[in-house]
This record gives C-alpha cells, structure tokens and sequence, in this order.
C-alpha cells in the first residue's frame, strides 16, 4: 500500500464519536474534554537515514527538529502545547556527550512554548530513532474542514528553505550552505503563537501545517472540503536561495496554510500588524475539485505532489 | 550509560510542578487537570528483534502486545485508558495482508477496555517498530510513592510465564510449548479492571506494573519509598511451567504488584471475592532498604535484577 492507501485503510479503524471530534485527515486527534475544552493529541517520529542524516545534523539539531515537527501538528490547530513524552531507540548504550545534547535542545525547545516533556520510553534499537508524542489544548480547535470556495489562502513565511538545503548538502558542505537554508533545514520554528491568535480570533476557516510541500498539503484542504483551489506564482513565498519547484513541493517547511473569509481579511491585516510580522497571501478557494498554478493571467492545472513517506 | 543512568540523568529534564504531578520514576506522567481530575500520559515501543522475534509472533499477537505493553501502564496507576496514538515504522509498504492483521489485533485489544486509536504516524524505517502512546484519566492515580513499613505485598497473578516462553522457544517449536506459557507471552491481559477498582476504593498504598520482572520492579517501589521488602517463596504465584527464577526475574508478565494497609486486607479479600478472581499475597514492606526472600523462615538477602534494555 502506497502512504496514501495505509491512511485510507486506517480510517475505517479509528474511532470518531461524541467525544473524539477527529481522528482521520487532521494534524492532532481532537478530544472534547467539555464544552469548551478540547485536547489534541499528535505523534511525529524522526528515524537515521530516512528523516535526517548525523553527517550534517547534529544531536542539537534533532532535538529541536524533533519538538518543532510535533509543535508544529498543534500550531496547526491553533492549540497550546502542553506536554511530550519521549521514545529514544538506540543501537548503543547512550553516551553522556549526545544525550545531553539532545536532551537540552528538546527540552528547552519545548520550553519556549511552556511545553514540558514528563516521561518516555527508551529501547534497544538495530537503528537509531526518535518519536515525541504531545498533548496540546484548545477552546476552538481549527479543522482542516471548514475552507469555502472564495475563501483566501495564506502562508505563515516563505517556503522552499529545507528542501533546497537538501539539494545543497548532497554536492557541498554544511559550512558552504547559507545561513537561511541550514535554520530552514536543521532550526525550523513552530507558528505556535499564530496559530493560537487564529483561533482565538477565529479567523482562520481552516488550517494545515505545511509538512510535505505546499501543494500536497493545500490539496488536503481541498479533498477534506470537496473544493480546489488556485494559487498565484508570483505571490508565492520563497525562501532565499530556494526555487519555485522547492517551495511548491518541498517538505518540513513547518509554515501554516489557512484560509480566511474575505470578510476577516481587515481582521487579519490588523493581527498582523499587532504581532509585527508577515502573512502571505497566495491565492484563494474555488468551486472546482482542482488545483491550479496562475502565472501572468495564464492558469495552468497542476498535481498535487510532495513527500510520500514510502518513495523518497 | 546505563538505561538507570540515563533515567536518572532524564529527570533533571522533566519537568514537575503543580500540575505536572508525576513525570519521574512512574509508569505514566499524571498531570492534574482539575481537582478530581488527572490524565495518565504514557508511550511503549516495541522493536523487531529486540521486543519481539517474527519467527514466533504474528501481526496479530503485536498488535496485542503492544496494546498490552501500554494499556498495563495505566492499570499500574489505576486508570482507565482512553486515547492512543501508533507510530508504525516498516522498510517495506506495508501490506493489506500483515497491516490489517496488526491493526485489527491492536484496536480490538483496546477496544475490550473502550480505549480508541485516534491517530498515528507512518514513517519508513530501516528495522520495524511500533510505539503506542496512551492517554487514561482517573479520578484517583496510584503512585509508585505511599508504601510504608508493615503495609502487604500482593501480586495480581501468577508469574513468570513469559520468560519461561522465551527459555523454551530457543530450543522448542512454537507446537511444543504449552499453552499457558504462548499465551503469557503473546496474549498477556492487562489488569485495567482490577487497577481501577484498587483506585476507587483507595486499597492500594503504591503499585507498579511487573514489566521487568517481581525483583526489579518491587525495588523500584522500594527506592521510590526509601524502604525494603521480604517476600515469601512459597507464597510466590509461579506460572505453571515457569520456574521460581522466571517468577523473579523474567520480564513483560504484566501483572499488578501493589502494596496494602494491614487494615484494608478484610476491605481487598471482599474486592477479590466480589471480582471472582484471586490476588496473591507474597510479603511485606520493612524498615531495612533491602530485599529479603525468605524460605522455611530462613531470610536471604538477595538483589534487585530484572531486564536491563541495554544489557539483555
């Protein structure tokens, strides 16, 4: 089975009822606590060789790249992280150097969202991997259901950095890549505090993290509302340094896709404003079960491609 | 360092406060949410030839064991499990045939006890695994912490099982070895119902789950309370087939070890007819920080062992 086909099997064995508002096509299972009160619940797994390479990331990096892939799943639905729980699979008896080091970057990365890990599983492993586990929660959890047609589409920053720092590090060292691309890749943020001002303003209808590349993940908005989409190549985000395709198709950008009414569009120039930072538009909502790139007035249908777990 | 090493070295990293109730030393982290109300936070993996051989387990008796595996973490704290998470890693795509054996094991397990998968990950990975990750609640958490001197020992059933298993599969086909023995190991039955009435009626002082055997794991609720323990030999429920040392030291039977008031033994005796099931008593907590087993009245000092991750 191809990624896509587990998933679709998957869903016939989870659970959603009165309590668990979703389990299937969503960033964090949603758990109805009460009223007002919901849990999300998220698990990322990083594994050597297939998720990240120790020729280039070291055991700092992995720390945070393994809280910032899981903060990110809760920014996506606009939650507060809350608390992690570690499994650590190692083919050696952990050595105080690396552990310490991993230790601390996923610790305090988490900290900087008020976000603490209380416990965990370590294991003998042929291979060397990592999973976190969080729980985060909410008062308005943002669904990925929800996006209407005429609805506009926004990025949370520019895209493309960490899959053109991919490109870079099969033909050049770590020290000839810039700056930028090597924090895309190896020190990405969580948009946890956008996320939580979307959904305390509810200004987003819907909302995905881009983990997969910006088409992939825009496409999964469009499946779970039955709509398309189109996109405006010239407003598109990209990364210095980073190409269109990079920013079309690459993975572990880590930026929020939501969309807004147009009617909140006032509200969300002026939460902008307020949070000092930028938003980008980049195309909008349609009726058709497509999706298409505009460049120069001229609309061109496109695939939506990106990372698939077992091909690349 | 060794895996005591690296957990001691863990808690300077987790956090506890006044919510955070339990993240060090514990079969789960025990957050507060409210007054009367706690989650149970805990995650188990399992790994191809580490966990579990494919020569002699199904796909069908993982799914079960891994459910088992973290569903016996909750029953250790008195909880009632609610929500999971599964991260599967596979070198291959996965099949229909094997996932569906896999997933139908573990969701049915959990299902016995009303816990849902709500969630997951798929990653592609260089040796198989699996980790479950729980969420229970409980009005009323069973710590590890709350022994006393002169408070009784009890086990939730006989032990040793599983690592007679293990002994026997070395040199036995799967064919060969009696029936109680493959059930032990590959369809162990957490004790949800038992923890969760030991919780309500406020019985048990302290309890732990024995994953890693009665020696080890009674050691651990003797360091967590700074006191020792004698038990009795022939009080020492043994698994018909397993040995006296399997009962001591083998791994994963799953069983509930927890301390009672000399007081409440009328209160647990009427529990254990009202449930129609057995509970064993087998010794008692000292004074003395040391572990005593105790034949025909002859006391010998022996020492906490069990399964080490990194070791065995």
């Amino acid at each position: 089975m191809t990624e896509k086909e587990w998933t679709d099997f998957l869903k016939k064995y989870l659970q959603e009822n009165h309590y668990i508002i979703k389990s299937r096509n969503e960033d964090c299972g949603v758990i109805k606590l009460s009223k007002k009160n919901y849990l999300l619940f998220t698990t990322d797994a990083l594994v050597e060789g297939i998720h990240f390479d120790f020729k280039y990331t070291s055991f700092s990096d992995l720390g945070t790249k393994l809280a910032v892939a899981n903060l990110s799943d809760i920014a996506a639905m606009g939650g507060d992280p809350k608390w992690g729980l570690l499994t650590l699979g190692s083919p050696t008896p952990i050595e105080i150097s690396w552990g310490k080091s991993f230790i601390k970057s996923l610790t305090s990365t988490l900290k900087k969202f008020n976000t603490y890990l209380i416990g965990g599983d370590t294991v003998k492993s042929p291979v060397f991997f990592v999973n976190l586990c969080l729980i985060g929660i909410t008062n308005n959890p943002i669904l990925r259901k929800g996006a209407n047609p005429e609805d506009l589409i926004f990025v949370s920053k520019p895209l493309g950095g960490s899959a053109a720092f991919l490109k870079m590090i099969k033909t050049k060292s770590l020290k000839e890549i810039p700056k930028n691309l090597k924090d895309a890749h190896l020190k990405p943020k969580p948009e946890i505090f956008l996320g939580k001002k979307l959904s305390r303003f509810k200004l987003a209808t819907s909302m995905i993290d881009i983990s997969d590349g910006l088409l992939l993940d825009l496409w999964r908005i469009c499946e779970e509302n039955e709509v398309g989409a189109e996109i405006y190549e010239e407003k598109i985000p990209i990364e210095k340094f980073a190409t269109l395709e990079d920013a079309l198709t690459g993975g572990e950008d880590y930026a929020l896709l939501f969309t807004v009414k147009k009617e909140n569009i006032e509200k969300l120039k002026k939460l902008s404003l307020t949070l000092n930072r930028k938003v980008f538009f980049i195309g909008k909502i349609i009726k058709e079960k497509k999706l298409y790139l505009i460049k120069n007035k001229i609309k061109t249908e496109i695939k939506p491609e990106g990372f698939n777990h077992f091909v690349n």
